[in-house]
């Protein structure tokens, strides 16, 4: 089932796509269950937000892929890694990502997210999938030359409009399958699936409830296979996940 | 005045403190403004909670303070620096501060807080301080241990009870008098004030507000004055600023 949030006229809701239309939802179904209005809009006639709305975190993981078979073969078992995104990043398909004016060097990253379903504490591997509402697309925005700087990820991933998330959440991804390509301007720039990733993503939702407490609507950034990015003004980023969907976003200036 | 924000009975409320009794609110007055139900409820029969949600940001700004006033005269400028707590961290006066069993060295520091109480993007210094609603008291828990691990702050501060905030909020606090005391079972591990702040509170929001935008409910710790102090279980830890109160907190095994 693929959730979408959009806006017509002067609503804002939720719906589940099916075939080029909207199943209208009286609620957000992560919390009201698939509660059908009954009316049905064409998918053209709407504008899709982000299909989630983070109420606590945006968790980044980092290092999350090894970087060929060679390492993957020698790689000793580590902990995850991750960073925090302000909530005020989000923004959604076809939003623009806006390069601040601190930085001259931003960079982009697909990533398949993980979107959390239920207030989840501790939870074991083999039970940590059950957290799960289901899976969007994520483009993890950087401002590289400000985490040289201030060699911390923090501010260099927190601006607003760094954390594109769409265009909607598959409740049944097999991620496991996961195929992505990045594309800027129709160039493609980045491609991967999840052979190299080091941990699944069973074991970093697991590794991620032992700090804190993962609420509804938090969203996990898995991490980009294979290389990020560099945007200037004017260019058009597109991120696919076969089976998910196109998250495509223009650039602009601040 | 002063505003908390409390439980009775079964209802959870905001009130103004009024000497040893609370002028009940019907709302948020952060969004409601200051609407009294008419009812009055003496302080010690409530619980008092952390006095603000964060639904978005919890910033904690790292290097504020010059060790010393010979670093201070020798002082170059630089740019604020800051981490992300989840909100998730966040408890309230009288609440356990919880030990994770990931960590065997766990440090508490008091700090003022700034709550912040309008959207506000790329406000000047002269004008940031109009963003904010008030300041409480924050302890900012560390697991030291899992610092020096990671290299980064991330995960050492997130734990969930990480983050007490209270046990009110001083709309009228004037920062420039700050006068804080930390105490561990009644031991003083930490004294400091405000002369050897690197930034004033306005270049602080200032700067944040140019990386996002800050929103009402945000807290920004700004820094520890003088050292931090371990903590083990069985411990309490208070903080003291003069004029806001003291936030104190037992500390428990997980």
């Amino acid at each position: 089932m693929k959730v979408a949030r959009f806006s017509h006229a002067d609503i804002i809701a939720f719906g589940i796509i099916d075939d080029d239309e909207l199943v209208v939802l009286k609620g957000d179904p992560m919390f009201a269950g698939y509660d059908p209005t009954g009316e049905r809009i064409g998918l053209r006639e709407v504008k899709l937000l982000a299909p989630v709305i983070p109420r606590s975190k945006v968790v980044g993981m980092a290092h999350s892929f090894y970087a060929n078979r060679e390492e993957q073969a020698a790689g000793t078992p580590r902990e995850p890694r991750f960073f925090l995104k302000p909530n005020t990043a989000v923004v959604g398909p076809g939003d623009p990502i806006v390069l601040p004016t601190q930085s001259g060097d931003v960079r982009v990253e697909g990533e398949l997210a993980v979107v959390i379903g239920r207030i989840t504490r501790n939870v074991s591997v083999e039970d940590a999938e059950d957290a799960i509402f289901g899976y969007t697309i994520a483009n993890d925005v950087t401002a590289r030359d400000l985490f040289e700087r201030d060699e911390d990820l923090t501010r260099a991933k927190s601006f607003d409009s760094f954390c594109p998330l769409g265009p909607v959440i598959d409740t049944e991804f097999d991620w496991t399958g996961l195929s992505l390509h990045g594309r800027i301007n129709d160039e493609p720039f980045q491609s991967g699936n999840a052979a190299l990733l080091r941990h699944t993503i069973a074991e970093m939702v697991s590794f991620l409830s032992g700090v804190f407490t993962l609420l509804p609507g938090d969203v996990i950034l898995t991490g980009a296979p294979g290389t990020s990015g560099a945007v200037v003004e004017g260019d058009t980023v597109q991120v696919e996940i076969a089976g998910i969907g196109v998250l495509s976003n223009p650039v602009r200036r601040a």
